[in-house]
């Protein structure tokens, strides 16, 4: 019988299990000094709320399940989705928003909301990503001012720091000063998701596919070469003037807008003076997500290309079932990729007893218990085999000593090293 | 907008969190002591697995999930199980099975496995239920004797005896001398299954239901009567006895059954001797699923009614895929059950900085950091509202002091604690 598990999804072994528990321990010990508490919400939900067009093209990956106590016969002319009432997660940020809807009376102000839990997409399987994957989201809802933000980028960034991940690089833009980059570049609104999308990737297409890109959209070269000039401008800005800069440079940027970056701006470059983090404008930078509303950000570390944390301002989700705007700001860590760039987690000793067959059950046992109460992790393991390749295997599964039980051992058996 | 979960299913507040996330840990930590490896399976499996029979009444509780890419008008004639191809699993035995059929090479032996994560199951909402909770599994692959056994209950007992539930008593029986039981009391080998259900249920239908079951199935009285008086025999016997007393009174018991029972009832004498546990033989003792082919167990505490933990041995289930028998034998603590019996979870302080809005989001965030740098939680509120009235609110929500910030405070405000 194939025991492979089903297609796109994983078995996780204990070493794999381990690192992740450590990280995730980590992070949490984190996020706890900062006041975000851990919630969970169900893994299921109504395929109405999925499919509300928050989730974007994520809608498109929602594995829908069927109504409970339907015929076994599906009657003619029958359309899919009458025969669905749920569907599983594909982030947690959807829940997140029915969750608050639904228990904000019983939830401080603002809150800090912890959430790490599974959520599944139906993608094409490749390489290195699963239909079902862990999110690591911290939220923190009702703080209107860029207190959020800042402090969401100093709790990741040291989350990170604590895994193993100093050095990190922060690159921050505003989804507020891509909308006047566009106004101001005279591109009609009806253009500017399709920029934004080709900003996203303008290392890879460079700024020749902008150009083909909104050619095709009816923009003319002389408006993308304006575009062009003021990106590749503000590239570089010297952080400390990015306020007057992007005054000077971006005509009909709300003056809000510019304080919030100034602010965000000192608070990062104060943030920089305590720890071996950096930050940049990058005015490039989008962001997959349609519900961003203010400033967005993106983490990067020399281990690896992708960034490895990002999040946002959005003001507009969590209070839509509310009937009014609620300030929220999210960032979420890449926990799927960090756990791949974290080796080994640090482990305590891991003792066998290795008995022989003539001892007696009663006396294994309570060889292991004392060896066991001073909090030693002590499993009993059969002998069998050779014994040198039995102690090879015990080494191989992780155990780092052993006590050689026999029937005529008196009192505890010595406890001897295995070789690492 | 409605922004309740789906139906039967719930949404888990920090509290909750909290004292769940404590149950675990510490249960976590005492598996560890014993050398059991936390591994992790996919919430989805292939619909076929989970119907192979091995789930019993929770078969006909599986989440269906829709295979993707069909259209979206169905076919007339269409089964809709040709729509289905993967489920929720329903618990982490039919999962544990198939990962130790695909990943036994790489795992030790014996193999200690803990489980802890979500099964679904689409039972109708009652109070007190869910239809996602999460099930607490510890196994031993590849060890045939008793010692697994006592290891399992050591473990499991002290588990809940470190998440305040010691005083527990095991109940202690065996498919085997249940077998052997219906064997000798002459029934057809037909009636057993019914004869199990109805013994497991033989305190609230009282021997007369147990009689009215088997009429049924055309067993004749006097029969009963002898099992009766055997069980009844057996229900308060000598635990230092208890071989001898099953050989007088069970003929066709095998000596191995007899010798089991002994060598458990030896070392859980033992194990009494070192910790606040008791245990008894209970010749009434079924458990439900079908899979268990030796010794089966069930864990009771004064705190309730219910049995807060079980298991037994399945040394058929396995091997399965592998074409031969693996010894295993498990046990699964009542998760959702113990922690509505734990109140609250071990906190430290909490700290809100509480800061007047003409204070610069710097300096906020300069204070909530120096304060938190010993290690303390401390997380920035805005001041609004009345300010007792500000604090009531801080306590309900947990914190346990707070530090005043105003434009003009010199250094680090006061800390001061809130009235818990």
């Amino acid at each position: 019988m194939d025991n492979s598990p089903a297609r796109g999804t994983r078995d996780l072994l204990p070493a794999t299990v381990a690192v992740r528990d450590h990280v995730l321990a980590t992070i949490t010990a984190v996020y706890h000094r900062y006041g975000y508490q851990r919630i969970e919400t169900p893994a299921l939900e109504d395929i109405q709320r999925l499919s509300g067009g928050q989730g974007g093209e994520n809608e498109k990956l929602i594995y829908r399940v069927l109504r409970r106590g339907l015929d076994e016969v599906v009657p003619a002319g029958t359309d899919l989705k009458d025969l669905v009432d749920l569907g599983l997660r594909y982030d947690l940020t959807v829940p997140l928003t029915r969750f608050y809807g639904n228990n904000q009376a019983s939830l401080p102000t603002p809150f800090r909301s912890f959430q790490f839990g599974p959520v599944w997409r139906a993608e094409r399987p490749q390489k290195g990503r699963y239909r079902q994957f862990n999110q690591c989201d911290i939220d923190l809802i009702g703080e209107e001012s860029v207190l959020a933000e800042v402090e969401l980028i100093e709790a990741t960034t040291e989350a990170l720091a604590a895994v193993g991940l100093a050095g990190t690089t922060v690159r921050v833009s505003d989804r507020r000063f891509l909308a006047a980059l566009a106004g101001a570049a005279g591109l009609p609104e009806e253009a500017w998701t399709g920029l934004f999308i080709t900003l996203d990737k303008l290392d890879k297409v460079g700024w020749d596919g902008v150009r083909a890109e909104l050619a095709g959209r009816g923009v003319d070269g002389a408006r993308v070469d304006g575009l062009q000039a003021t990106i590749t401008g503000l590239r570089g800005v010297d952080p400390a003037k990015l306020g007057d800069t992007l005054a000077d440079t971006v005509p009909g940027l709300a003056d809000e807008v510019v304080a919030d970056l100034a602010q965000t701006a000192d608070a990062l470059a104060a943030l920089a003076g305590t720890r071996e983090v950096s930050w940049e404008f990058d005015p490039t930078l989008v962001r997959g997500m349609g519900y961003y509303t203010g400033q967005i950000f993106e983490v990067a570390h020399p281990a690896t290309s992708s960034s490895i944390a990002g999040g946002g301002r959005y003001d507009q989700l969590i209070g839509r079932s509310l009937g009014k705007d609620v300030p929220a700001c999210g960032f979420s860590i890449g926990f799927e990729r960090i756990v791949d760039l974290i080796d080994t987690a640090p482990t305590g000793a891991r003792v066998a007893v290795l008995f022989e067959a003539d001892v007696p059950l009663t006396r294994v046992t309570a060889v292991a218990r004392e060896l066991r109460a001073d909090g030693t992790s002590v499993s009993p393991v059969r002998r069998r085999g050779k014994f040198g390749a039995q102690l090879g295997r015990l080494t191989e599964w992780g155990f780092t000593a052993f006590a050689h039980l026999k029937a005529d051992t008196e009192g505890l058996p010595e406890r001897r090293p295995l070789a690492g």
